[in-house]
């Protein structure tokens, strides 16, 4: 009996139990997973996105977001973002370099009916995101669906770190090795 | 009463209380901050980093690094960085743009002094990280500390925001307007 994070194929699919695990339960390590993007006038931009879908057979995620959020200004001029996932119960880092689609009005009509009512208030909040205003009351919210996208997310590349007392495990994977892990530095 | 999220001042001390509290607080949230670079080839990288240091009257955060780690040529190619907080409990995203430098040798001796014996085995792992290796048990360890980095992160803005059931708070503070902080959009 060998610990997950000493096999290459266990560790693979340990990532992806992670990210699932994400999706569906709401205090999980991946529920909330940081989003990297290239800043509009470089550096880079992160923000907590939520997790909404993961494929591994397609090696795909999903999350959603307002169509004028800063994020996608910033993935339409660089669609390569980073998806990164700490478990600190499983002493786990997970990277994952992805590249971004979105995609918005009727392709998008499917998942944002299944939208709760009240969830979809964060779609159409007059003003594009980070406009200053008086108070937060002055907010008025009325429910867009014209504001509504889904981003998949096309990973590339795996990066995982087991962090050990003793040892760090890492391992990277990528689609066009067709996910074949290999040990690397840590 | 108010709570903490309603009032501009209270929520930037909410920010650092809890910066402050992620270096001294072993389970704290913000214990590990993931910390965003723009890529060396364009998009964004991301990874975990211990916060180390938080000192609100200077506006600074430290973290430690390998000097051949990926984010160290990063931030000598572009010295802005976003250090992203998810505090889950207190439903607060904290967002911190920040310019990096980056001290070796003799200036950070007093530092190197400080990490205990076992936790220098993280400087100076033979290669640089991220090289391919045969297996986790090749790695011959022997600290060095010429591989050990302090990176010392000046924050030009923060972005503070809670994710309340009824209604989402959003500041920025900007040490251009000396941290007086603004509602925006959330």
């Amino acid at each position: 009996m060998h610990d997950w994070w000493t096999d290459l194929d266990t560790l693979h699919g340990r990532v992806w139990d992670t990210l699932v695990k994400g999706v569906h339960v709401r205090h999980a390590a991946a529920r909330h997973v940081a989003f990297a993007t290239a800043g509009q006038t470089g550096g880079a931009e992160a923000r907590m996105v939520v997790l909404r879908g993961a494929d591994r057979a397609a090696g795909k995620l999903y999350a959603h977001t307002d169509t004028m959020s800063a994020k996608v200004a910033e993935l339409r001029a660089d669609p390569r973002a980073t998806i990164l996932v700490w478990d600190a119960q499983a002493h786990l880092q997970i990277r994952l370099k992805c590249e971004v689609g979105i995609d918005t009005g009727d392709c998008v009509a499917p998942e944002w009916r299944r939208i709760p009512e009240p969830s979809r208030r964060v779609y159409g909040n007059g003003d594009e995101p980070g406009q200053g205003m008086a108070c937060p009351e002055a907010l008025t919210v009325t429910p867009d669906q014209s504001r509504f996208a889904v981003m998949t997310c096309t990973v590339r590349e795996i990066d995982a770190l087991h962090l050990g007392r003793d040892m760090h495990h890492r391992a990277q994977y990528s689609r066009s090795r067709n996910w074949r892990g290999r040990w690397v530095t840590p």
